[in-house]
C-alpha cells in the first residue's frame, strides 16, 4: 500500500510499504482523510522532535515512519478479541498511546504520559497511509450525520477542547484568542459550543482575521492598527479577560495576553514556542495571574467533539482544504506560508 | 509620639509627629511590636515603589510616611460608632485598604485590588509609630493565649497562609519550599499547619539551613552539594512536586522548581523577582504545569493564622529577633546582609 514516511527534514517520501493485519484487539482502517498538523510542519522543516530517530521508549518505533495522526477512516478488518467495532463502520482515531504507569497516568492524566506516542510519528503507522491498525480502544464511532471529512477534525478540536476544559471560562467571562491558525480557530470553535459569546480573536494577518471572520467570529482585532486592551476594556465593561489563549507562540502574544487579564485570570498556552522570552514572575503578582499549558486530550473530549459535530455546531466548512497524498509536501509549503488555515489529505 | 518615616532611599527619621485620634468607625492603637517586611527593605536600599511620592488614589498618602504594615497591639481609644473592640483589647492588624469598586473588589478579591494600599507605607500612619489609628473593621482580636510578639506576625504568615491556600495541596502531596528566608520560613510554617508531611526545603545558604531546622525542618537540602530532584523522587515516589513555593525570586529558584514539579504541578511564585529570566512557556507543556503568584490576604486567612497561633502550632519562638526603634536602620543593614530572619521592632 501506499504511505507517507518521514526520514528527515524535508525527506518525506510516499512509499509502497506492506498492509498492516490486525492483531488481537485491533482494527484495521481503510483512512479516509488525514490532516496536516503544526507538528507535522515543525518535524518538516525544522527538525524530528517528537518523531524518534532511535527506537521510542514505549512503542519502539522510530523513523523512518508513515506520518499522520489526525484522521479518520472506515473498519475493514477485526483482529481476535476485538468486538465493539465491525467492517463498516465510520470511526475517528485518538491516536495517543500513554504507558500507564508513570504518575501522570497513575493520576489518570494519560495525555501528559511520560512516554507519550503518538500513531503517525512514534508508534507502527499512521493516517498517512491507505491502511492502518490501532487498538480499538482508541477508535470513536461517527455518528451517521458525522462525515468522514469531519472525522478527520476530531483530533485537533479535541485539542482546542481540551484547553477549553482545563481553563473552563465561565458563561458571561470574556475571552481572547490570540492568533487564528487552525489551533486558534479551533479553540474559537470549542468556545462557541461551550457557549462562550464575548470572545475576542487577535490576529496580525487579513489572511487569517477573514478565515475566522468567515466562520462568525465578531470580534477580531488586529493587533498591529487597534489597542486590543480597549477593545478587551469594552465588551468586559473594565473587568478583563478571564482566560486568554495564546495560539500564537510569539513573544508579543505572550506580552499581549499577560496585559489584559482580568483579576485571576488565565494565560492558557495552547501554542509551542520555538525559543524562550523574557519574562518577570513579578508581572502575574497584582492580579495573581496564572500560566498554564495543554497537552492533547481525554477520549472524553474525543466524545465532545464528536457530539458537538452531531448537533452542528461545527465542521469542515470553511476552515479547510483538500489534497491528495501526492500534493503533501506542496501542501506543507502552502501551510508554513500562511495561504491555508487547514489542509486535509484523501487518502 | 515618635515615629519612623520614610522619606525616600536610605532615609528613614525618628521624628515626632502630632498623635492620631480615632474618627468615625475607627480605633487607636498603642502599638506594641513591629515587624520588618521584604517589601521595607526594597525601599530603603532599592527605590520607593510602594510608597507613593504623589498622593495615594485610594488613600491621597504619600511620602514622607510611616512605615510598618505587621504590628500588634493595644486598643486605648475608640471612636464613634465603633463598637466591637474596647480600651485594652489586643490586635493585630490586617493593613490593607482596597476600593471597592475595581474588577478584583467586585470578584470578591479586594487583595488584589487596583488601588491596593497599605497603612504603613501608603496610608495615614503605620505600625512603626507609638499610635496608629486603623478601621476598626481591619483589626482582629487576639486570645489570651497569642502574645502581642505573636501578633507582629500575623500579617507575614497570612501572606504564606494566603499562598499556601491557593496552592491547596493535598495531605499526602510532596511540596517544595525554595529559599528559607522569613518568606519560606512562614511557607513552611502554613504548610505544617496544614499537616502536609512530606515538605522539602532547598537553601544555598547554611545560616539560613539553620534556621528551619530549628523550628524542626527535616528534609533541608543544600542545592550547591545535593541533587534536588533526587530527593524528590524520593520523597514523592518518582512522582514529583504537586506543588513548588518559590521563595528566593532567583533565575535558578525558578529553573529548579520547574524541574521538579509532578504531572499538574503548581509553582507558586511567592518572591518578588528584581529583573526578568528567560523562560520558554513550553516549558509547562509536557506536565501541563501552572505557573501562578500569591498576593496579600483575606481576613478569614487573619482569622486562620491567629487561630494556628491559638491552637500553639507556631509562634515567634525560633525564627525572631527583637529590637527597639532606634535600632531600626542597624536592623535593615542586619537584615540585608542575611544575619538575622526576621526582626521585629519593639515600639
Amino acid at each position: 500500500m501506499r504511505a507517507a514516511r518521514y526520514h528527515g527534514v524535508r525527506d518525506v517520501r510516499l512509499e509502497q510499504i506492506p498492509e498492516p493485519e490486525p492483531g488481537p484487539g485491533q482494527i484495521k482502517i481503510a483512512v479516509a482523510y488525514n490532516g496536516l498538523c503544526g507538528s507535522d510542519l515543525h518535524e518538516y522543516f525544522n527538525a524530528p522532535t517528537f518523531i524518534p530517530m532511535e527506537p521510542h521508549p514505549l512503542t519502539g518505533a522510530h523513523a523512518p515512519c508513515v506520518l499522520g495522526h489526525e484522521f479518520s477512516g472506515t473498519v475493514v478488518a477485526v483482529g481476535d478479541g476485538a468486538g465493539v467495532f465491525g467492517p463498516g463502520d465510520r470511526v475517528a482515531v485518538r491516536p495517543t498511546y500513554s504507558c500507564g504507569e508513570c504518575p501522570a497516568c497513575r493520576i489518570g492524566a494519560p495525555n501528559i504520559c511520560k512516554q507519550l506516542a503518538f500513531h503517525g510519528g512514534s508508534a507502527a503507522g499512521g493516517g498517512l497511509s491507505e491502511f492502518t491498525v490501532v487498538d480499538e480502544t482508541m477508535a470513536h464511532k461517527l455518528p451517521d450525520s458525522v462525515s468522514l471529512l469531519s472525522g478527520a477534525l476530531v483530533e485537533p478540536l479535541a485539542v482546542a477542547q481540551h484547553a477549553v476544559n482545563r481553563a473552563a471560562p465561565g458563561a458571561d467571562d470574556t475571552v481572547v484568542v490570540i492568533g487564528s491558525g487552525a489551533i486558534g480557530i479551533g479553540v474559537w470553535l470549542a468556545l462557541r459550543a461551550r457557549g462562550i459569546e464575548k470572545v475576542i480573536v487577535s490576529e496580525p494577518s487579513g489572511q487569517r482575521r477573514q478565515a475566522i471572520s468567515r466562520l462568525g467570529a465578531e470580534r477580531v482585532v488586529d493587533p498591529t492598527s487597534q489597542d486590543l486592551q480597549t477593545i478587551v476594556d469594552e465588551v468586559s465593561g473594565g473587568v478583563g479577560a478571564a482566560v486568554v489563549f495564546d495560539a500564537a507562540g510569539v513573544p508579543q502574544a505572550f506580552a499581549d495576553g499577560l496585559s489584559v487579564l482580568a483579576p485571576h485570570g488565565i494565560l492558557m498556552v495552547v501554542s509551542v514556542y520555538e525559543r524562550g522570552l523574557d519574562f518577570n514572575p513579578t508581572a502575574l503578582l497584582t492580579g495573581e495571574h496564572t500560566i498554564t499549558t495543554s497537552l492533547t486530550y481525554s477520549d472524553t473530549e474525543f466524545a465532545e467533539v464528536i457530539a458537538n459535530m452531531e448537533r452542528g455546531v461545527y465542521g469542515a466548512d470553511g476552515w479547510t482544504d483538500v489534497i491528495g497524498l501526492d500534493q503533501l509536501t506542496d501542501a506543507f509549503e502552502l501551510l508554513r506560508a500562511g495561504e491555508a488555515v487547514k489542509i486535509l489529505v484523501e487518502i
